[in-house]
């Protein structure tokens, strides 16, 4: 193989799996442009063969013995993608015992193993990573461990599953129960026949695990997370919540460093209306980290589908490729047409709707010069508000808000009116409104 | 020098210079614990003497003399903290053609200058880094160049100036003008004497130029970009988009890609009242990013102060130091006992206030008993609520909010409560609040 070209193995033909391999095979040259090394899939071990078959991959790749890919000695990343505890654990461990770089995104393990995996990591001097374990594409496990690096993480709260902050949502904003939120979860795909993992919180406990094992720098294994899911929540709960105490309900993952020991729970919280994890709603995740230096710092985004979970392992793969090809994992190296300049769109051609605010004598007849204005060069009117009595010098304030529209069309009617010294007292105010 | 000793000088020892040194001095050996490198400052560059005149730091570690950093072959690694873009240019392109990786928070050289300094970076093999230089120790460079690898990122839009997002905070939530926002800025060190550079569009138009650049892969110079203030705002706006079409007002940093050319502009924006930049107040910061595969991804912090900028600037040193080292930037190495799992808090021993929600019979005496065994067990209410009429089975739900209580008590006084059959008709609901 090239001197820049990784082999990479991956075990497990699913939802993900089939992201990682599709992306990594559409990106190829672009990933090779930009962190400069080319990662070519060497093999695919799936043991269903229904699975592969499929026109998009030679069939040639697949193999359904997973020590194929174990024994190749160009596959020098394993990205573990198969999930449970059991044939994982022999793929990951095997990996790394060969000096194999290893790729998951396998919570359950990570959490249940830890010990054990980091002690082969130490013994090999191979590397894991595992940034789609938690909270899928969201770097994440990055941030802690080496955006942060130097910082004492002392406290987090996370809201890690995806599926329970969408039944949570719902029963809020819908104002139905449990059951008819969950059933709605399930048709949009967002849980699996049997909710239990989801609801009852043990996916949020592997996810605090393996966050609080990164923060303290110690195994925190699962069980002994005190572990609450969100069964027994009912509509009148988030209703009191938000009127009597303007708090929002949501199932946290809690880590507070106390000294040498540390609480670690997962459990339906209040927490108040102005904090940044109330205004995350629907199926989004997020992670509220506390540290003694970098001040309050929140990462938010997807934590589950096949996409964003493959982001996440496509990250780790450019890493560790890069660490094979004998560079840097995060060294920045220079695009390459770092001289030429980005060509950046002249404002007259930006489109977007408009907040208007014009100050005029309050006169009849005035309303409609301006609309008419407006309207000669194309700016569509949403709304018109007057607000307010004239001011001592008799002005007042004309607020509108127009429909999507050329920003030069915009700026051309503006020009004229404000020219229009007798009726427009002060310069129009213009505000662009994204939707 | 040990080979896990990795050399560092710094250049400028003003407010965030200070940080740095005293952070890296006092957790030397937490940073050798978890890093595996030994972070050495041999050197720090400072014009101005009475800056020097310190009792934390040994004086003969100060020089006048920036050169001296530059030619001391032992420092690998330079912090340049000096700002501005003429001796910080002469530092960090020093630096890199002598082999010297380099550490920079200096947004404004960055985007005034990027070409030049990539074009030195692919020369010479050394490295930059540059965490701080926007959003401060919130990792967003590393998010969006290492933890999006493989991403195209499409779009993003950021409160990138803390100083403009509390003066429009304040404008929306005490009903002031500009002007006296802006002194209330003043008054809690939010701003310099003139607060042209913030309030003006162009902090975070540099910032823009430094994240347009990582995100197209070429460089966005800083005077491409349409960049609008704050000051033509008045109070009215703002309480006129909350009332009228439910939007906040925020200073955005707007990039979208279009094709081979990109929108690039700092203006004043209405965003809809439930988008997640929406939520961002005071002077904090946030990056809201669009991508092809990972999900809209936010990052939310602190955008400036001391710790936090330097919080930044040391986890850039640990990467590099590590480089030095012969290690990857971003392995992660196992902690030390790895085998020991961590203590957890009983949750007996956690405090918290709690939401309680009793199904009781509609009976005169049975909110005293309650009221009475919650008292028994130390549990002190702070607000009692009873809601609706009783259900078709006559049963009424009393809710109430604790003071802060130990978690054993308040289990022991439920279970109690939850014995008495004959006036208790289901399980009492008890949620934890987080303040």
């Amino acid at each position: 193989m090239r001197r820049n070209t990784v082999g990479v193995g991956i075990v497990g033909y699913g939802v993900v799996g089939n992201g990682v391999v599709k992306l990594l095979r559409r990106k190829r040259a672009a990933i090779r442009r930009q962190a400069g090394v080319d990662i070519e899939i060497r093999r695919i071990a799936e043991r269903e063969p229904a699975r592969c078959r499929t026109s998009s991959v030679p069939s040639a790749l697949f193999t359904p013995n997973m020590q194929d890919i174990l024994d190749d000695p160009d596959i020098r990343i394993v990205v573990e993608l198969i999930g449970g505890k059991t044939s994982a654990r022999q793929i990951v461990t095997g990996a790394l015992s060969r000096g194999k770089h290893v790729v998951t995104a396998n919570k359950a393990l990570l959490a249940a193993r830890w010990g054990e995996i980091f002690s082969l990591v130490e013994r090999t001097g191979a590397t894991i990573r595992f940034e789609s374990s938690v909270m899928a594409g969201v770097p994440v496990i990055r941030s802690l461990h080496e955006g942060l690096a130097g910082n004492n993480v002392t406290a987090f709260m996370g809201i890690l599953n995806g599926t329970t902050n969408f039944i949570l949502t719902r029963m809020e904003q819908r104002g139905v129960e449990f059951q008819k939120a969950v059933e709605e979860a399930r048709k949009r795909g967002l849980c699996e026949a049997d909710p239990a993992l989801d609801v009852d919180g043990h996916d949020a406990a592997d996810k605090l695990s393996i966050l609080g094992s990164l923060a303290s720098g110690q195994w925190l294994p699962p069980e002994n997370i005190y572990t609450e899911g969100i069964r027994h929540l009912a509509h009148d709960d988030l209703a009191f919540g938000r009127e009597q105490f303007g708090c929002d309900l949501k199932l946290l993952a809690v880590y507070k460093r106390r000294g040498s020991r540390a609480e670690a729970r997962v459990h339906p919280t209040f927490i108040p209306g102005d904090h940044p994890l109330a205004a995350v709603r629907n199926e989004f995740n997020a992670l509220y980290l506390q540290n003694d230096t970098a001040g309050p710092v929140m990462l938010y985004g997807k934590g589950a589908g096949q996409l964003p979970a493959a982001s996440g392992v496509i990250a780790d793969i450019i890493a560790q490729a890069r660490i094979v090809a004998g560079r840097a994992a995060g060294d920045l190296r220079p695009p390459v047409n770092s001289s030429r300049s980005l060509v950046v769109v002249p404002m007259e051609e930006i489109s977007s709707s408009f907040y208007l605010r014009f100050s005029t004598v309050d006169r009849p007849g005035v309303l409609s010069r301006i609309a008419g204005a407006l309207g000669e060069h194309k700016v569509s009117i949403q709304s018109v508000h007057q607000r307010g009595r004239p001011d001592a010098h008799g002005v007042v304030a004309i607020v509108m808000a127009t429909h999507t529209t050329r920003e030069g069309d915009l700026r051309a009617a503006i020009r004229k009116i404000d020219a229009w010294k007798s009726i427009v007292r002060k310069k129009t105010v213009a505000i662009r409104i994204e939707d």
